[in-house]
């Protein structure tokens, strides 16, 4: 489908009109969580893409369009929309014929990583992705101490079936140290998670 | 991230709320074009998440939000936002452990497939992806007759090269017929493209 769309606009000014959002809860957490670890990211699948390492993107943030002014036929404008909770993993791509999946989290907690950071359906998600032999996992990002760990999706299942059978709603920073590998922020890439999956996976 | 979002509310909304805008250019193009292959696409990848048999979905479509409303904290409300052009193609997935990417696009010619239903980075994102081993390629509808296709993506290259070196600006139905495949519209799954994929690359 083609979509008009306003000349010169990037999607990096993103960031920033989140950034002017007014400071309340949803904007703060909306602005906050995860915009670093976020553009990390993007800049480290851009240096993939570039470098032909990987064809790895982050997904639109999805979005319930409900009103759309055609009135300026140059540029149609989004009136009226709602956030969408995501289906899937925010990012995914392909290196060298392997299919990535993954989610990207950020806590300020300085002990542990809530589970309520997740929603059922992307837990689910990541399992289908798991039995079609792809690669899932989960990249968390402790803000506080600047520490970001992958953890395999097997992981994470486990931990989410603790919760599920009534154990703690959370994964301990001690778990996440054990079972977890620990991604040294970098600077190309910045956040190089494809040399732990390439060990991981032998590829 | 983590939005509020109105409950009950559903995506497929989104196509109801396309189809009531104003008849204007814009709109016309927006609510007619790849609606209905849109909706057995979706379909036939839910058949296919549902049957195990692969884990594709359809990207959100890229919205460039310049303005949300926090008044209510229950309900975060997008006021400004602008299409934008997807970097990508809108599906992809993983089936069997491949990287499954593809476009799907429909046209109201009989003669032809015109090429500026791609654009340049379109194009460039499936060499990125072929590149990386994964498979690419595109789902064609002609709405009048009705006829879909799946072309190869290596065909794609093929016409698109033609046009940026001075030839047409479309594939040929001819050409389409020639070295696409085409998919009889079924019940379960409608499209069935993964029968053909999978025939190609023998998995």
């Amino acid at each position: 489908m083609e979509f008009h769309y306003p000349n010169g606009r990037k999607y990096e000014n993103l960031s920033a009109a989140k950034q002017k959002t007014p400071d309340t809860t949803a904007a703060t957490n909306y602005s906050n969580r995860g915009m670093t670890l976020e553009e990390d990211l993007n800049e480290t699948n851009r240096y993939y893409l570039t470098s032909g390492i990987a064809v790895i993107h982050k997904k639109p943030t999805p979005v319930q369009i409900v009103h759309v002014d055609y009135a300026k036929r140059s540029t149609a404008v989004i009136k009226e929309a709602y956030f969408r909770q995501a289906s899937t993993t925010d990012y995914n791509g392909v290196c060298e014929g392997k299919y990535i999946d993954f989610e990207a989290k950020e806590t300020k907690s300085k002990t542990s990583f809530p589970l309520k950071n997740f929603h059922s359906h992307q837990i689910e998600h990541m399992h289908h992705v798991v039995k079609q032999n792809g690669i899932a996992f989960v990249i968390i990002r402790f803000s506080t101490t600047e520490e970001i760990f992958l953890l395999e999706s097997k992981f994470l299942f486990a931990y989410w079936d603790r919760m599920i059978s009534g154990g703690r709603k959370s994964i301990s920073k001690k778990e996440i140290v054990a079972h977890g590998h620990k991604i040294k922020l970098g600077y190309r890439p910045r956040i190089d998670y494809l040399k732990i999956i390439r060990e991981i996976y032998a590829f």
